[in-house]
């Protein structure tokens, strides 16, 4: 069983906005064993929805449409899909009531006509609907393939997903079981890690299939198994996992269903009942945002003094400015005094601190482009290590912050 | 002339990771008038990787596809490439040396043979230089089709577009103009904002296409004009960005090219010669964490002192706890004390702060989840407004910070 997601609308495909749709209607169907044969973004052009509905008839079982439901004049997935079904729109009077409600209490004045104009339905589609908006999820078949239309507002989008269509897949459709293990591993390169499990790979049965998603320090490595005999997957699963943790026992930190590095922390050290703190330069907050991107993460996150000027440093995190003089800014010691006085100033076990060049230009010290010290600050002591993140900014504070959490974390996991 | 971007990678089509490249190389193509026909993910497949280049063989006139380039088994878009071209792997010296040299740098340690197979390439294949990884971007050509592949991750292929693949495409093609604008409002819903200019949008010349790009509070309404008369272009923009005026006058906040708001403060900053920090409790660094994504913002921004704790508040930030204790944590006159103390203590000419709960569960205050306090510090005086996002956490942080940036830009352009 094949599905297919379709996003119509030209401000995706001018990037003026990302489409996180279609990853959440893909997680949601792979739950219930329903795999996703392609995405596609499309204009807001008849011909090109037609010509798309139509490549897709033959391809897949369901296909869902995301998008182009509003109710102004370049939202044309309505009549596109009575043209495609040979069909009329008519008022649907349940979906009618609906709308004047909601606008009347949102905005406290009558619907007008083009908000009414939300309630016209194609005459074959089954209304799905839709609490929290006025325009309405739809229904549709010809020949053995569904086709559902959603709006593009992602909340909308959602709440229709959730409360109707997944229900009515999974009532409507035998499908089989999609099982994923991702084993995550730290501190090789994929070329290496994939050379020592080569092995292990060549001898995967047929129905498990092994994907690397390698990522700044870090490579998971993702087991997928399909079929119908649910435990024999399952089965298949644990028993490769097994085989591989004898392999690579050395960098498996973790396993999981796409967790990141800041859920991982967050979960060790609110178990363990520690708490940390932050003193960043060159990852100018990166750091505090990943923590806290975490829900509860004000249980073990104390804070962080983005330091950014070297001003900042000497004034909030009272780091000595002969240190400055005389090791330079972006240094060992500077590092690891960030760290120290981190953790004192916020009382916390742990403190992490960057101090670096993350370009593009040379800043307040000589280093080179993406040179950058971590400091870290435990019970045991304090100490840093330097790193050469290369190019471009962006990556620079992206693996700076995560170098950061990864250490820390193994500290907090020996202790 | 018409482009499509082909995302390859099982990762996409699960939902576990969400395709921002796809949005990156639409603008940067937009912006050299090449206007996309269709996004497309696609499974780690050989014959739909192969199905798909030759669907878009007749339809466009540049695809560009980006991962499944690296180096282990399930990378296999540079296999299939051979196979559309007729093609065979051929080493590329100049890549070998450039794989070498950055393994043995990095990872201080030779290369092994998987690392050095990244340099095998297409022999019919030109080689886009990678200088920021191992996996080298590649330009072929089948009939009057050009086919561009680049690794998947985000900062290589950002560096191959913006240094190769966009100045090979402006001097080897003839390219209409594009050009957007786009009208900020805020205050009144998509269907309103409809009607009001119903008999302007039914006027706009042929040329001239507009679309809505509602979103919670604002809408924007963008124009897209597309021709070989760039001076033409522009003036019927402008006329009807005129006509447009003088209609929804009341609810017109701004006009922007796509630019984000960070970019455009500091922009601002650095031009009047002025400087900001923060102080951040429910932002959790992400207001940090914008403004120091922009190239140069060392110029212009000192820090943020991320005080999530409420002792770090008031051991840092110097908030009187008594003002904690009277008027809660997530109250007004924190915010304001937040804001006021950041500017002082990191000695600014601005200051913004958080103060609020982000949720999902209710903190250190009685506040409602999504209820967040903004403060601003100005040469002019201190001020705060409230604010009530909702949910979920991810929504409340990105609307916080966003709203935080916005209300201090127009004190800043107003001074």
């Amino acid at each position: 069983m094949k599905a297919a997601i379709v996003t119509v609308g030209d401000e995706i495909l001018i990037g003026q906005i990302t489409d996180t749709n279609s990853g959440y209607i893909a997680k949601a169907l792979d739950k219930i064993g329903i795999g996703v044969f392609e995405m596609l973004s499309v204009s807001d052009d008849r011909l090109h929805i037609l010509n798309t509905l139509a490549f897709l008839q033959n391809r897949v079982d369901v296909v869902i449409i995301t998008g182009g439901l509003g109710p102004t004049k370049d939202d044309i997935t309505k009549t596109s899909l009575c043209e495609y079904f040979d069909d009329h729109l008519v008022v649907n009077d349940e979906v009618l009531a609906h709308v004047i409600e909601i606008i009347e209490k949102a905005l406290q004045r009558p619907a007008s006509q083009l908000n009414k104009d939300q309630a016209l339905v194609p005459s074959k589609a089954k209304v799905l609907h839709n609490a929290v908006g006025t325009a309405p999820g739809m229904w549709m078949k010809r020949a053995d393939t569904v086709f559902i239309s959603l709006p593009g507002v992602p909340y909308e989008m959602k709440y229709i997903i959730d409360n109707q269509v997944v229900p009515k897949l999974v009532a409507e459709f035998e499908r089989p079981y999609i099982i994923h293990k991702t084993i995550i591993t730290y501190g090789q390169g994929e070329s290496l890690v994939a050379e020592r499990i080569e092995d292990w790979e060549n001898n995967l049965p047929d129905f498990i299939k092994l994907a690397y998603l390698p990522s700044p320090g870090k490579v998971r490595l993702r087991l997928s198994a399909r079929g119908t005999d649910e435990a024999l997957l399952r089965a298949g699963i644990e028993a490769e996992t097994e085989k591989l943790k004898n392999i690579i026992a050395d960098i498996i930190v973790g396993y999981d269903e796409g967790e990141t590095m800041e859920v991982m922390l967050g979960r060790l050290l609110a178990k363990k009942g520690k708490t940390i703190a932050a003193a960043e330069s060159c990852t100018g907050g990166k750091i505090a945002q990943m923590i806290t991107s975490v829900p509860g993460s004000s249980a073990y996150f104390k804070g962080s003094a983005v330091t950014y000027a070297t001003s900042a440093k000497i004034n909030i995190l009272k780091v000595n400015p002969q240190l400055i003089d005389v090791y330079s800014v972006v240094s060992a010691k500077v590092a690891e005094s960030m760290a120290k006085n981190a953790k004192e100033l916020f009382g916390t076990d742990y403190a992490v601190a960057t101090t670096g060049n993350a370009g593009p230009y040379k800043g307040d010290s000589a280093v080179e482009v993406g040179t950058v010290y971590i400091g870290f600050a435990t019970p045991n002591g304090v100490y840093s290590a330097k790193f050469e993140f290369g190019q471009p900014r962006e990556k620079v504070i992206d693996r700076a912050s995560g170098k950061a959490l990864e250490i820390i974390y193994q500290e907090i996991l020996k202790n």
